[in-house]
């Protein structure tokens, strides 16, 4: 699949995308938020009512499990509805309203009112590992389109007739739904992405995948003669620390939930954990290459995966103690486990913090916790970290907080390889997890990636948009005059 | 003054600036909102108390008036309460609680509690124009310490006693309210600032000045090994727009609010109307050369803008008809005005978009209004455009709507000089008005340029930071599963 040649859409088709993109970018960032939220349930509606058929499309495309791709459609098309309910909410457009006010501290204050609208035209790269989830309706297209900015969404060579099959019925959806021609379109080609990046018509970007891949593409778009923001998911390795109450009291338990989540859907999950620190107990690598012996071999997304972990598997093997590494069956790859102590991890972090794509971990085993807090003060951005700790453990409080800033999420007690979808969520973190720590690619405050402010100053009432009129027909959250007012508040 | 040598800073002090920023970054972001809102407040009494001393020396390095800086510091100790009321009223931290729910439909949902965090220590580099409220204590120094993040701040060299004053008084008032040292310093020279933008424990920039200056540092901070938003306000010519209705029926109050507005402080304000679109009319143009020439010199902030300004009349005086535009005297370059028709300008939206910074802007004299919508929309990003029109013009809501995703602030019969300190104003726009469109260097609403979110999943309660606990000891906005829930909603 990735091995044949990538489709690429021709020079008039692209030309015709940008085009149709650019031109229908007002009425979209204007459009009522309620309009927009119909917009993606009709895809929702849409994508579910073909569940079967895409599932055995990605099945035969993606090498995953009926299962998962089922729950991830499921997925997907919450997070469509999620954000539809978060678009009608309304908070999100940072409603404003400062009255006229003669006596304002610093002078006269005219009427002034301020809201967030749509940048215009958003490039989403769909990402490999999520054939739904993330990539053609995923999240980016779900609050990019939310936001009312028009998609191009550049498709994953992995999953190509998926990807086509899932553009068709989300512009039939979008058709039906009234929503304008040119909103959303599909684009193929690794140079046609890199050309529509570098077009002016293009206001944003964003992307899932590898540090390398994620960085050409930030390059591109911040070297613009007029840089856009792009928004990149990249590498995590996603260490977790057990501490040594936790293998005191629930050893067993720590070490079936880290080689779940490590070989979980064959390790292709931004979040999975690949370092594991654990204090130096006797026995401990022996249990776990136990643990891992009984994983089964799964398949990978496709053969650029496997030889990508191969090779990363080499450089493992050189630099660590090998704890379990089998050879691949018919099956698929067998997960790898590898360690080494917490003074050998310390003298070269870069290649412990680097990620492996693929059921693959390192386990570091140290002599003091205290370790913990000097090699965390080092860790680079990470989307997850986690602790596993008893309430009582002297270190905990001080892991913890080292570990925040260095982090998206932080997770105690748990592993990180599930992503709720939900307000709280956050799936980012300081670079190089991503390109833009500001902001998250998950949940409903994914929208504020593709929203700048506008402020009106003495605009007539009739001339206002809806969001920052006073009678305020959209019913949402504003503040007015520096209070927040519930939509309840309004007569 | 800025034709001398500018000072810099030695490498010994600037390591050691950036290593005491990075050393207490963890605790001021942790401290709680208003314990910093008491460190802003003490600076704002601090410069307060120093007033006269303050705008004396201010006099002597910048040229403006004392009226015009009394003012301005006035300005800009109110952002600094202004913020600190923010930071107390607390929503800016999007605190956001969503409690277990295992029916939740993408499966059960672990406890997950998400804020905002200062991404820390910021590079704040200070504008020239406004010695007090863009430079050493002003909007960016208020914001970034409001958002927990330790400042350092390069002074620009247009007035260098003022702002050593300045920064002098700031660490005072941080010492005597609590702040830990090294929360803020103070450095001098070019190629320090771009050694300090380039170091790993710099976390994000902040500028105001010229498209080429503010160009060259944002290309520094996106080629990072470890790229950082750089937050950069740069040039505008924030053009106005007269249509017919407003020429017909208050033609004088027009044209007296437009020369009053560009020759306003010599030009030299970030929204100063440099172009003016009005309909071809007899007598218009004898008509502003008499208000253009009643207007008497004012000198400008330094040798260096008069030279470029002069610079920059060469050009204009090469390109268009002169209106008026007569030799400097003693008391400094006369306001100049240029004229072109609208066919002539649009063969070079180029030039005329491109910033004058003083005193001199260009009418373009129009032969029918609905050219304007066509002009507007090849307009490059603004921080305001004006409309001046009576209500029924028919052209007005057209210009209007596309106006309003090129520049951040929209003006409706006003002038863009005054920028009020509030709630709903966008100090922003899309480049080049600014190298980040998705935010405002002036209001509370700035502190979202220094802010990245951490969620916590299943922490102990005990654990968990005050801003996202369940009793809301901050007593602050929080949105609770899905539900923005205000302090006295909570028991």
């Amino acid at each position: 699949m990735s091995d044949q040649l990538e489709h690429t859409t021709d020079q008039v088709d692209l030309e015709s995308v940008l085009e149709a993109a650019a031109s229908v970018a007002a009425g979209v960032a204007r459009a009522v938020p309620s309009e927009r939220a119909g917009w993606l349930r009709a895809i929702a509606d849409e994508l579910d009512g073909e569940r079967d058929a895409l599932v055995q499309l990605a099945q035969q495309e993606t090498r995953l499990t009926q299962g998962r791709l089922v729950g991830e459609l499921g997925r997907t098309t919450f997070q469509l509805r999620l954000t539809a309910h978060a678009l009608e909410e309304g908070s999100w457009l940072e409603a404003t309203i400062d009255h006229a006010d003669p006596d304002w501290p610093t002078g006269p204050r005219p009427d002034l009112r301020r809201m967030l609208r749509g940048v215009g035209p958003v490039l989403v790269v769909a990402a490999s590992n999520f054939p739904f989830a993330f990539s053609v309706a995923g999240g980016d297209t779900a609050t990019a389109l939310g936001a009312g900015c028009p998609v191009v969404l550049k498709a994953h060579p992995g999953h190509p007739q998926l990807s086509r099959r899932t553009a068709e019925l989300v512009q039939h959806a979008l058709r039906k739904a009234g929503a304008p021609e040119g909103v959303f379109a599909l684009i193929e080609g690794e140079s046609e992405t890199q050309q529509a990046l570098k077009d002016p018509r293009i206001k944003a970007g964003s992307f899932t995948g590898s540090v390398r891949g994620g960085r050409a593409l930030f390059d591109i778009a911040a070297s613009r003669p007029d840089p856009i923001p792009f928004y990149g998911e990249l590498g995590s390795v996603n260490p977790a620390f057990v501490l040594p109450s936790a293998i005191e009291r629930r050893r067993a338990e720590v070490l079936e939930g880290f080689v779940g989540s490590f070989t979980l859907g064959a390790g292709q999950f931004c979040t999975k954990p690949g370092v594991l620190f654990v204090p130096k107990t006797d026995g401990l690598l022996d249990e776990l290459r136990e643990l891992v012996s009984a994983v089964a071999p799964a398949p990978m997304l496709n053969d650029r995966m496997v030889s990508g972990l191969q090779d990363r598997l080499e450089q493992m093997r050189r630099q660590w103690t090998v704890v379990r590494d089998a050879e691949a069956d018919d099956a698929g790859l067998p997960p790898a486990l590898f360690a080494t102590s917490g003074s050998a991890a310390m003298e070269d972090l870069d290649s412990l913090f680097e990620e492996a794509f693929g059921a693959a971990a390192v386990v570091v085993e140290y002599d003091d916790p205290a370790e913990l807090v000097e090699i965390a003060s080092q860790l680079p951005g990470q989307l997850t970290a986690t602790v596993q700790a008893e309430e009582d453990d002297g270190i905990a409080p001080a892991l913890l907080d080292v570990l925040s800033d260095h982090a998206g999420r932080i997770l105690w007690n748990g592993w990180p390889t599930g992503v709720s979808v939900t307000w709280a969520m956050q799936h980012g973190g300081p670079w190089p997890a991503t390109t833009a720590s500001l902001h998250t690619s998950v949940g409903p405050t994914a929208l504020r990636r593709f929203l700048q402010p506008v402020a009106f100053q003495n605009l007539p009432a009739a001339m206002l948009p809806a969001a920052v009129r006073d009678d305020n027909p959209l019913r949402i959250w504003q503040r007015v005059d520096g209070k927040l007012t519930s939509p309840e508040e309004v007569g």
